[in-house]
C-alpha cells in the first residue's frame, strides 16, 4: 500500500510543496512507495507553484482509512488533520509548529520537529546529499515553500538556516529571489475569486484565549487594498463563519508583506478588547494597523490576551 | 538559569546516562549551561554505571518550577514527568517511545523521536563529530545506555544503528562488550535490597487495556530465581500496589536476559485471561513462561488484550 504524505487542511504552499518533496525522497531514496496528497484545495500561491514547476496537482482526500500508512508534514495538530488520523498507521511526522498534543502512535516512529521557518528546510537536512540529485521541480517546490513561509526572509520566523538553503536552491535553479518572490506574492494576493467566508477560512487556525475560542485568520498579501476594500463585507460574514466553525469570533489579520505590518479588522467590542490587550494599541474605528506584525506563530498567537 | 536535562521517573540506565551525555553536549558544544537531574532514585544498574565511569550522581528533583528551561529525554509521556511539566519552558525532547500526546509547548521546539532502541543512539546522531571529543565517562555512559536498552543486542528493539554505535564506542574505550554486559546485568539483577512493592514499581508503565488499567512491570535479570523465589510475596503485594497506584492489577514480567524469555506472574483470573488472550498460551498455576518475550515496547504492550 502506498504511503500517503500530506500537510494540513486548507493547504498553503508549504503543505502542498513539502508532501511532494518528501514523497519524492521516500520513493526515490528510501524505497518506500509514497504519494503526496492534499487535504483540501490549495491556495492560489500553491497552485502557482505547481504550475511554475510543472508539478501535477496532488489528489485531494477527505479522510484516511484505518491502517493506512501516512506521513504527516507541516502540522502535528489533530484538528488540522483527517478525522481518522489516529487510526491510521502514522509512520513519521516532520513539522515546525509547537507541540499541541493529541496525536498518538502505536509504536515509536520518526518525529522531527524543529524551530525553523519551513518544513522544507527540515526535509533538506533529513535528505542530506540526496537533495542535490532532486529534479528541478522538487528543488523549486522546496525553494517556494521557504520563500512563502518566510515571506521572502521578511518574517521574524526566518532563520539563517532557512535563508542559506533558499539561496543555495535559488542559485542552483538560476532563480532571482526578489523577482521570483514578487511573482509568487502576486499569485497569493489574487483573491478576487474567493467569497468573504472563504477568505476568512483560507489561512486560519483555531486558538483559545482564556476560554474564548477564536479563528485566527491571516491573509498575507502585497495588495492589501484588494482585501481591505472588502472590509465591510468581510466583517458582515464573520458572525456566520464563527457560528459554523463553533468559535466566538474571527480575528482577521491582513498582512502587508511589503510594508511589513498587519491590519486587524475590529467589528465588535470583543475584538477591540483583544486588540488593545494583546498589541498595546488603542483602537478607533473598525480596524487597527499593527506595525511590524507579520507572523501568526511568532507575533500574533503568543501575544493574544483578553 | 541552567537548563535541566532529565529522563523519566523511576530512572533506569538510559534515563540516567542520557541526561548526563546531553547536558555535557549542550554545555560544551552548544554553549547552553545545562545540568543533568533525576526524577527519582536510579536503579541498581544505573548506579553501577555512575560508579564504573566515575560520574557524579545527578541531583534528584521532585518537580520543576514554571518557566524553568528543561530538556526531556527518553520519554514524551506527561505521566512519567513532573506534575508541573507543561508550565516549564520545554526546550527540546529526544526520545524513542511512541507518541502518547499530552505534552504541549508554547512555541516550536526541537523534537527528535526515532524508532531506535536507545536515546543515547539518537543523541550520538545529533552530536555528530562532537561525540569523538567526549570524555570517556560520557562515551561510557552512552555505551552502557545502549547495552542496557538492547539487553546487549538481545532485545528485538535493537537496530543495526544501535549496535554499530555501541561497537564503535566499546572499541574506542577498549571495553569487551560481553564481559562488560555480564557485570552490568549482575548489577541490575541484585535486587535483594528492594521490597516487593519497590520491585513491582521499579520499571513499570501504566497501560490501559480496553478500559482496564494495568501497571505493566518488567524486571530484566540474569538471576530470575532471585526474583521468582519471592513470587508469593510479590503476588501478595500486588493488590496494595494496584490500589495505591489506581490501577486494577500489576502485570509483572520477569525477563530472563540470558534464556531470552519472560515469566509472567498470574495471581488471579484477570491476569490469567490477559495472559491467554495476549500471548496465546494456556496458564496452569500461578505463572507462565513466554519464550522469546524480552521487550515491553515491542512485544508486551502491543500484544496486551483482554
Amino acid at each position: 500500500m502506498t504511503t500517503l504524505v500530506f500537510g494540513h487542511k486548507s493547504p498553503d504552499t508549504d503543505s502542498t510543496g513539502s508532501p511532494i518533496a518528501w514523497a519524492w525522497y521516500l520513493s526515490e531514496f528510501i524505497g518506500i512507495e509514497a504519494t503526496p496528497v492534499l487535504l483540501g484545495e490549495p491556495n492560489t500561491e500553491a497552485l502557482w507553484m505547481l504550475k511554475k514547476w510543472d508539478l501535477p496537482k496532488p489528489r485531494i482526500i477527505m479522510d484516511v482509512e484505518a491502517g493506512q500508512p501516512v506521513v504527516i508534514v507541516d502540522t502535528n495538530n489533530p484538528a488540522e488533520l483527517p478525522a481518522g488520523i489516529n487510526a491510521a498507521d502514522i509512520r513519521a511526522i516532520i513539522d515546525h509548529h509547537k507541540l499541541v498534543g493529541g496525536l498518538e502512535t502505536v509504536g515509536p516512529i520518526d518525529i522531527t520537529i524543529r524551530p525553523l521557518a519551513c518544513t522544507a528546510t527540515i526535509m533538506a537536512d533529513l535528505m542530506g546529499s540526496a537533495l542535490s540529485t532532486a529534479p528541478d521541480g522538487i528543488k523549486g517546490a522546496m525553494l517556494t515553500c521557504i520563500l512563502s513561509d518566510t515571506l521572502a526572509f521578511r518574517s521574524p520566523t526566518t532563520t539563517d538556516h532557512d535563508r542559506v538553503l533558499a539561496e543555495r536552491l535559488a542559485a542552483d535553479l538560476s532563480v532571482d529571489i526578489p523577482a521570483y518572490a514578487s511573482e509568487m506574492f502576486a499569485a497569493k494576493s489574487d483573491v478576487s475569486a474567493f467569497s468573504e467566508a472563504e477568505l476568512l477560512r483560507m489561512d486560519s487556525k483555531e486558538y483559545e484565549v482564556e476560554g474564548t475560542k477564536f479563528r485566527v485568520s491571516v491573509l498575507e498579501t502585497t495588495s492589501p487594498e484588494a482585501i481591505l476594500s472588502r472590509k465591510d463585507a468581510l466583517m458582515a460574514a464573520m458572525p456566520q463563519v464563527a457560528r459554523e466553525d463553533d468559535v466566538t469570533q474571527v480575528l482577521l489579520f491582513v498582512v502587508d508583506i511589503l510594508a511589513e505590518q498587519a491590519t486587524l479588522l475590529v467589528p465588535d467590542t470583543l475584538t477591540k478588547a483583544v486588540a488593545e490587550a494583546s498589541f498595546g494599541v488603542s483602537v478607533n474605528g473598525d480596524s487597527v494597523v499593527l506595525p511590524g506584525v507579520m507572523s501568526r506563530k511568532k507575533q500574533i498567537i503568543p501575544a493574544l490576551k483578553l
